[in-house]
């Protein structure tokens, strides 16, 4: 099997991938390279990466045509690109010669346009589509199947809207947002005031904003807030199945891992990292490059550069210590137990000879 | 940033809110109110919000033409509604005069409906939206686009389904019910029958019963019964992403907050509340009023009005405790270590008298 | 209310269905059986099934006209099949005879399909599904309203894809492969470069190649690879709002029950099964035949046949250990606390004889 599915675009001269990136030629530029991979699957026209000298090995098995890499392979004729940061140089040169052509651009004539809608230039809005009234869409805009876009929504330029996502009335998107299929942004947040065991409805009347360079994953939601906004800043990366309560405001070039909850009205600074499946209770502030573990259940404040981890959160060397210590609970007892023999046996020794 | 995304409406006198709410107007009466919003945000219109005495400085710092609040905040010349639950007054009013008007009445004609389906009087259905043979569609009723309604499901009054629901067939809503967005009703139960290392699907014959005035968060996902039904019974409030598995039946009023997961023929009693994350094994009972704590891990059955925490879930008097204790383990762990060098040093001192 | 939701279909006899299965046939075969059902909700038409012994009581409750049953009911008149495993036969019953109709054949008038399509015979496509360019579909296959269908994806035979699931382009299904509502195949990886703070995303350019007789429950999310594939082998079971990071490889014939996150390029052996809410970090190697407990977090690999539960999950045997000694940290605590009163004391009696 052919894991170079990139390789249906033209194949380009390593020598111009080379010049893109700035990296140094050892060995011959002449090649051409139709695809990117990993070592393991690449196949003899690919260009693979080497992160570090320990992969140096499995860069010799590998069938690959050239390598980014930090140092030179030792004992490996083939050409080599030696960059400082050799995944950035893939992602680079992939997003650049690489990628999968953007669907044709145009309206499909299935999409269904309200009223007073406003589409840029350049934009793919895809079959079965729906634009509600007065919604907004900037220029070079990919909108695929069946993508429901909201009343008086606005999307910036050059986002990704994948299929099935439901991006609801009123939220903003600022450009190059990416949106992965199923996610839901814009949901009515979950909020009900209590009476005599009934559970009345608070409107949710604010909505959405989500900066710029965000990406979304698949079956994430994202509430609308109750009054106001829930944020997402600029460069943030949230991965499939997380959920966002109203009100939430995630700072600046942060990363979520997959099914992370955050409830409500809860506050994160700038390049905050939080590990899968880690729950934050409600109104909590986080302050600036915080790291939460994964699986952690954060229910108090976390100031700026902390990492926590366990479940209540607490400072990750004391969580560490308590998670190993946790198995040793039978011989902790154990000894206790011993212990608790030999302390009876000094006192009835000690009471003989009084 | 305007924030008070509700006010499209019409302005309304503070004089008609209050007289709806049944409130005590301290102040002029006669200023008109263009929206509602919490104190922060509020804009020079807007009716807000005062919870506790506690908020009376932030209520004066803010920009709200008018508050509803338990007792009058001292030294603020605004007018004020005073009323014993102002949350409560909130969603009335919003629900009454500040929601956003409801898609427009009739059937988009790009919807495609099957055979015999029955629908009633006032409704909305979006475009691209789907509903199969002999659907049954209430009064009242909003389907938002790209909704899917399956054959022989019966939906109540007033129901709102938003974008890209799917309510499988054979399932039925009662009235007021409210599912959103990338919310599943009635997919298959996980069930298999095991035989020589194979897993036998068995089919899944049931289906789904939601009662009147149950929300559904967004991306939920609710199984249909293996036999007979998988039933949510009226004035229950479920979050984003929480998963019910085949032949569960969670009584009244009952809060699920996100992320939550009840595995096949686990029975809630009414008003249970269950914090995010949770999980639920199978074939468990749950009393009526029982709380369970977020992120708690429930392995066995649970009394009614009791509280519990924790993995396993305990008694919550029982699991803060050890809560807290594991983290102090390492010195647990080190006093025990000095004490047993304490009882050898005494033991010793005792053998060489004797 | 009738439970027996499959008696829409002919009735067939007794004889006719023992004969399907190979069971003994205890009393008269000659009645009519119109539905399957559960002991408790059976209707007197249904066959109904006993699983154990523990059952006779509530089999003689039931009123189900007939039984499968692994002995004979004692004491009751109507007819049993003798079958050595019950479940197994209702599961075979209910495949063969009381499924409900698969939807008509053809292809909806309102379905969109792409150039170079081909589609195999017998297919029923519904209304409003979305296919991309060059997707291939096998025969039989059941497609329901508003699927998509991406560029280059190909489907094997007799596949079922419920309302609005997203297969994403590039991507491939064996056959008689199951996708439930909202779930999405070909989601982008969760793969970023960083550089001075920001997040460069790497282009995911690989795919999801799923096996024969794979199941995937509702708001499942499996993204596609890096680079090569995504891949569940054949005959496994996967619930609802599980999350499949890029890379990942699923064995044969496991079992990964709801809201699972297993992250990037965890490898699984065969017959692995997984309970609800367990997390799997990436890069792990998991044997053949590991059972994970619910709600573990496995952040080591886990050999071949090996039970693990807790967090971070380690042999069942310590865990659960430590899960019932975790609630004793207060007696724990306690009796240190005594035992280190009982030394103090010991050791001033000593000092006062010396």
């Amino acid at each position: 099997m052919n894991h170079s599915l990139c390789s249906s675009t033209n194949p380009i001269s390593l020598q111009e991938l080379a010049q893109h990136i700035e990296a140094t030629i050892q060995g011959s530029a002449e090649i051409l390279i139709s695809g990117l991979s990993h070592l393991e699957g690449a196949s003899p026209g690919d260009l693979s990466f080497v992160l570090k000298p320990k992969f140096h090995e499995a860069a010799r098995h590998s069938q690959a045509a050239a390598f980014l890499t930090t140092q030179p392979i030792p004992d490996d004729p083939r050409p080599q690109l030696i960059t400082p940061h050799p995944l950035l140089a893939m992602a680079t040169l992939a997003q650049n010669f690489f990628l999968p052509p953007l669907p044709q651009r145009g309206i499909h004539p299935t999409a269904v346009t309200g009223q007073d809608v406003r589409i840029g230039p350049n934009v793919s809005i895809g079959p079965l589509v729906t634009i509600g009234d007065r919604a907004e869409i900037g220029s070079g805009v990919t909108i695929y199947a069946g993508v429901h876009i909201g009343e008086d929504t606005v999307i910036g330029d050059d986002c990704i809207l994948y299929p099935h996502v439901s991006l609801l009335s009123n939220c903003t998107l600022g450009h190059r947002v990416i949106l992965q299929s199923g996610t839901v942004i814009g949901s009515d947040g979950f909020g009900y005031a209590q009476d005599e065991g009934r559970h009345h409805k608070i409107p949710q009347l604010g909505n959405v904003i989500i900066e710029d360079d965000v990406e979304l994953g698949a079956n994430v939601t994202v509430d609308r807030a109750t009054f106001g906004s829930t944020i997402i800043k600029q460069g943030t990366k949230i991965d499939n199945q997380v959920q966002i309560a109203h009100n939430v405001v995630i700072g600046e070039h942060c990363v979520v891992v997959a099914q992370v909850g955050i409830a409500g009205s809860t506050r994160l600074g700038h390049h905050v990292m939080i590990g899968g499946q880690a729950g934050l209770v409600d109104h909590l502030k986080i302050g600036d490059q915080v790291r939460i573990a994964s699986g952690a259940g954060v229910t108090n404040h976390v100031q700026s550069g902390q990492t926590v981890g366990g479940r209540p959160a607490v400072d990750h060397v004391i969580w560490r210590k308590a998670q190993v210590l946790q198995y040793q609970l039978p011989e902790l007892r154990n000894e206790l137990r011993a212990l608790r023999k030999e302390v009876a046996d000094l006192k009835r020794r000690l009471q003989e000879r009084s």
